[in-house]
């Protein structure tokens, strides 16, 4: 069954690299399509007929066809509940769950390209040809994530007060906030945020980072790198 | 226990409406705190000593505080599981949380109110006194609604054809998606997108419009109503 699961993916796509990492953390393999966004592919008739509305990642798996990552996230953890990505106890799952969605929703939708796009629109100054958003574009997405992260990093001091301590986001186990949080600092780099003041989302980046599922998952490991 | 519950809650906010829809669908009194976003009451410190993030909903349930309103469903939904808000087959709960994922991700993040005065920034004019966004704002926040919502019309579509009837969005159980959807609605309102071709969501709209954890959850219908 594990063998069967395909996963359309962007190696840049933070919402892609999700899925890759909790697939890779719960030992599930898989094959990937490669759906080049820069190239405008998830638009394509043939991937839309998959996923009508053009994003990605979607997955095929035990025969369905899901789509939306983290609701992904959530169908893994239900049906393979191994090497699981969520706390067990119903008020450690919804603090986690708060972390995610902390970047899901704060986050990752204000840099996403078809936003930033559309922040860019100017008609005195139209785009140059090949180029997907400008300075203001840019800007408004560092601000976003500055913001977010920063609240991201107030979320991670609360937990320590609960007596939360690291190497993860929340304490020993790498659960789902660290499957958010790990793409989102691709994304951060790539808009200029100095990450520096975020001294325990680095502390959890460099814990992570030696991790099998990680490594498979960056997006400098997957076939389809350009950067 | 279900009478201790206390939920910090805004009339208009669609985030603090969606907890309100699930807590009354699952018949859970509570006492609502109201904190006034548009007087800029979630940024108070004694607001913030419980959530500091400073965005509405909080929620202080079984000892417990809860922020992030798809997280707090879950919690919920867990914790609190009559009358359930998603369905039992873990490939229908990734559908209906699917659809909850285009609203949160994909649509409510794009008219936030800080993320509209962002966009309304202009040095060569500045917004009036008490105003929070300009046009540009208001057609930012427009634009991703119809995108937003006419992604999750194609998705009704794509449920009818996998044999989905109405009345609600995932056939006759009222699930997270109508959770999600209806307060979206009056957003969308807001900022003036015409519904008319949005066939199937009217439709749910219509139908859930007498239930009545729908008449109770109404921003019009809140004791800190203004509108």
């Amino acid at each position: 069954m594990a063998d069967d699961i395909v996963l359309y993916t962007f190696w840049r796509s933070s919402c892609a690299h999700r899925v890759r990492l909790a697939l890779a953390h719960k030992k599930l393999n898989y094959t990937s399509v490669f759906i080049n966004l820069i190239k405008g592919e998830q638009l394509d008739s043939r991937y839309r007929q998959k996923n009508p509305s053009g994003y990605v990642p979607a997955i095929e798996i035990d025969g369905h066809l899901l789509t939306e990552s983290v609701a992904i996230l959530e169908y893994l953890e239900e049906t393979h509940p191994q090497f699981p990505l969520l706390p067990k106890s119903p008020y450690e799952r919804a603090l986690v769950r708060a972390a995610v969605q902390m970047i899901a929703c704060g986050i990752q939708p204000l840099q996403n390209l078809n936003v930033l796009t559309k922040i860019s629109e100017d008609p005195s100054a139209p785009l140059a040809p090949g180029t997907l958003y400008n300075e203001r574009g840019k800007a408004f997405a560092r601000h976003f994530n500055e913001r977010g992260l920063s609240a991201f990093e107030d979320n991670l001091a609360a937990f320590e007060k609960q007596g939360v301590r690291g190497p993860f986001c929340f304490g020993e186990q790498f659960t789902m906030a660290d499957v958010l949080l790990i793409p989102q600092l691709a994304g951060a780099r790539r808009f200029g945020v100095d990450l520096t003041p975020f001294k325990r989302i680095l502390r959890v980046e460099q814990a992570s980072a030696s991790l099998e599922c990680v490594i498979a998952a960056a997006p400098e490991n997957q076939p389809d790198f350009t950067g």
